[in-house]
């Protein structure tokens, strides 16, 4: 069977903007670049994660909401540093029809400033806090740097949490619940991940402080999938959200947000994916598991039944199936759905039918193997999980491999994937190592964050690490 | 208990007004006229109508996808009515950061135009057809009318499907489809609707001809809720969506499109609901019961019990309950709840528990009495159902008072609601009658169509009927 024409482990980048297409998540044809379309496997794909992330959301008390898309000029200028960070990227509409406006209207590069000045209408009392909301929208950033589906595009699909707290304290309880969710969420899409406390000059425009989520891409680059930040009362003193105390006296609130893109689909395909194409983890695959009758002219019916019966009890078991009665060879399907990394793939043919069996092949390692009927639904569970995990074990392989704590630039030059080195806490040590290793500051760890040693630029005590890293 | 301070009974319009902010279902305080924000008993509610209707998409084969926001001005002026038509009502994007955009770019109003240049590129041969697809976006009209939440908005959440088939008939057969679409979604809302084939100088701009579908509010003004749109090859030849027939020659394809917006909220809102608030229909309740623990101090907790394990036994029907624990008084709580149009409420107290029964209270028609705890999850779902009935039957009653054939426009005049007159099948004389009765053409029924009489203006042969009605 044909593989994909540019091998991933030959040319990592060229192979993932091959299989976006090649596997039908999106076209790039659309006359804006950047700006791609969704197709449908590709939206469902999304859909599930945008699924697991509601979940989660659910299950932590955040209430969704939607904020019109469009923000005035005057509402986003209340916040300096937050105008400084964005103002060069965003679209500005100026005309209805055929009458100029008479404030121009941004397209949201994120929400801050279209929800604030409502949030301070919102929060009266403590009683209304913690206020928990989020929303998954399009997002739009004018990118002027080289485009990449799904990776760096102009409209964004996005999930954002805003959270307002009665003080900072509650507000950093929100950061610890945050990095619960994406422990779970990210264990759920076999993602092994690390976070990093951005340096000052890389925080988000406004916050107080910024976790980034970062992935270690095949290609050896970073991935940030997502952040956490704090803002403290940053925001809530321009936009005057503020609330009475038990006491009667007034004060502003702390808040916090919670930011993740399409970029986890890039992760997806370019973590998991092989020289056969995708390799979807069960819990987002918009097909678990595909049943492919093995079929003789004249003989279809008591396959096709089968095959039928044991959708339907994969159905049941809220296992999401579909069998491929297309008129084309075994061969060919297999090849198309190894392409859209279906997890399963089951073989039924007559003689698996006389012996009460069904064939079960793994996408991930290609492991193939007869099972009887009657255990099916459950061995199919069991390889899902098993699946999952191996993915996930793959994936954590290459990152421990590829993370390197190190006191040595020479040393650090010589290596691939995230550097960690001492760090003496001064701006211009890390810009310079930036510039010799060629990469970039992803921030200092913040668990094992612990360092006894000398700068490597200036010699003078280092008492935190700091990872260097080449980026998306 | 308080009810709304303004009397649905008394002036609709101003009820509606208050309800939709009463009731939590969105902010009209964001500072961009007719761009509301979805609060989350809004947003959750829209969201299980967008469900149903995606059950129905995914019911009857349609993909989908989600196709950029903006599209560039060379795209959207290939079909000429089309622009004609929307010209006057887009936004404009001109300005990217500090740069002007070398074209400009409008927010979609709709998505004919960024869809079928990528169509064209989808479809080849007849094997590719019939394409179905569906989004479901945000959309933006300049509305210079008044806006009113949900009914005149100009940031639209929006429902629209885009199919191309390969002829004529068998585009006529999606229509079909669309209408049974029609009739299963707004039976599961309880909204009885008509469908009325638009006159010509009314159609969708581009469309070969416009069903729309509209419902009658209790201020005795039709909103229209959706339309679906035969374009023939009127789109496809601009566009250049062609393929290859079986016997090898080219052919364009014929194309239908199916629209619904959060409009469907006005009408629930608008034809359900009544001094007390909401009523939601069953189907789309984000709480379908709400359970209200009527204690005393020190004899919580068996009462507590009850209602937990009453709602994880209706959670395990698949029915979303919710259990009202807030110390606050029940009266406080069955207000509250009325509000929202929570269709039953169950009431537990010790009483109740001794006697191991729960009162049941219905929001539609106040029916209130006590069932065993046995047999309750099966009368809830026997009540909900119930529910659901009686609002159809109310709203189906109130449209059928208020549909008039008649053939005299004195008589005509005096009537409230639709009005159905003979119809020569001329402009003019519907114009005509449009001033004199102040309100619009709605169309040509669709069903039950045959008209001998005459044209009450020109006086000549009428053989069909044109319905009229003030709008939303």
């Amino acid at each position: 069977m044909p593989e994909t024409k540019i091998k991933k482990t030959d040319d990592f980048n060229e192979w993932y903007n091959e299989i976006v297409e090649l596997a039908d998540l999106c076209d790039k044809r659309y006359p804006i670049k950047g700006m791609n379309v969704w197709r449908p496997y590709g939206w469902k794909l999304m859909s599930h994660v945008d699924r697991l992330i509601r979940e989660e959301m659910i299950k932590t008390n955040h209430h969704e909401v939607c904020f019109p898309l469009l923000i005035p000029e005057s509402s986003f200028k209340k916040e300096e540093e937050h105008i400084e960070g964005f103002g060069s990227e965003v679209y500005w509409v100026t005309h209805a029809g055929l009458n100029e406006l008479e404030e121009r209207w941004l397209l949201r590069p994120t929400s801050e400033t279209a929800m604030y000045p409502v949030f301070s209408l919102w929060i009266r009392s403590h009683a209304d806090l913690p206020l928990k909301t989020f929303q998954i929208v399009n997002t739009f950033r004018y990118e002027t740097k080289q485009t990449r589906a799904f990776i760096r595009v102009r409209e964004i699909h996005f999930f954002e949490a805003h959270t307002c707290h009665v003080d900072f304290e509650d507000a950093e309880n929100q950061v610890k619940e945050d990095k619960e969710i994406a422990d779970r969420l990210f264990k759920k899409l076999s993602l092994p991940y690390i976070l990093s406390k951005r340096p000052d000059w890389d925080k988000f425009a406004g916050a107080f402080y910024t976790i980034s989520i970062d992935v270690l891409m095949p290609s050896g680059r970073t991935l940030q999938l997502g952040s956490i930040h704090q803002y403290k009362d940053n925001f809530s003193k321009p936009y005057e959200i503020s609330y009475e105390t038990e006491d009667g006296t007034h004060a502003n609130c702390h808040q916090t947000t919670y930011g993740m893109s399409e970029r986890i689909l890039g992760a997806l395909i370019g973590i998991h994916g092989d020289n056969k194409g995708l390799v979807m983890p069960p819990e987002v695959a918009p097909v678990q598991v595909v049943v492919i009758p093995i079929i003789f002219k004249g003989k279809e019916k008591p396959v096709f039944n089968a095959c039928d019966a044991l959708c339907k009890k994969l159905g049941e078991s809220s296992i999401r199936s579909h069998v491929d009665k297309r008129d084309i060879t075994p061969g060919n399907k297999y090849y198309n759905w190894e392409l859209k990394g279906v997890p399963l793939r089951i073989e039924i043919g007559p003689k698996d039918l006389e012996k009460k069996e069904i064939v079960i092949v793994r996408r991930d390692n290609s492991d193939k193997r007869s099972v009887s009927q009657e255990s099916s639904v459950n061995v199919i569970k069991d390889e899902l999980d098993k699946i999952s995990k191996n993915l996930y074990g793959n994936a954590k392989k290459y990152l421990d491999e590829n993370m390197h704590r190190v006191n040595d630039i020479k040393k650090a030059k010589n290596l691939k994937g995230i550097i960690e080195l001492p760090w003496c806490g001064t701006d211009d040590c890390a810009l310079k190592i930036e510039d010799i290793l060629d990469g970039n500051t992803l921030g200092e760890p913040i668990e094992d964050v612990k360092c006894i040693d000398t700068c490597p630029v200036c010699g003078k005590s280092a008492t935190t690490w700091m990872r260097y890293a080449k980026t998306y």
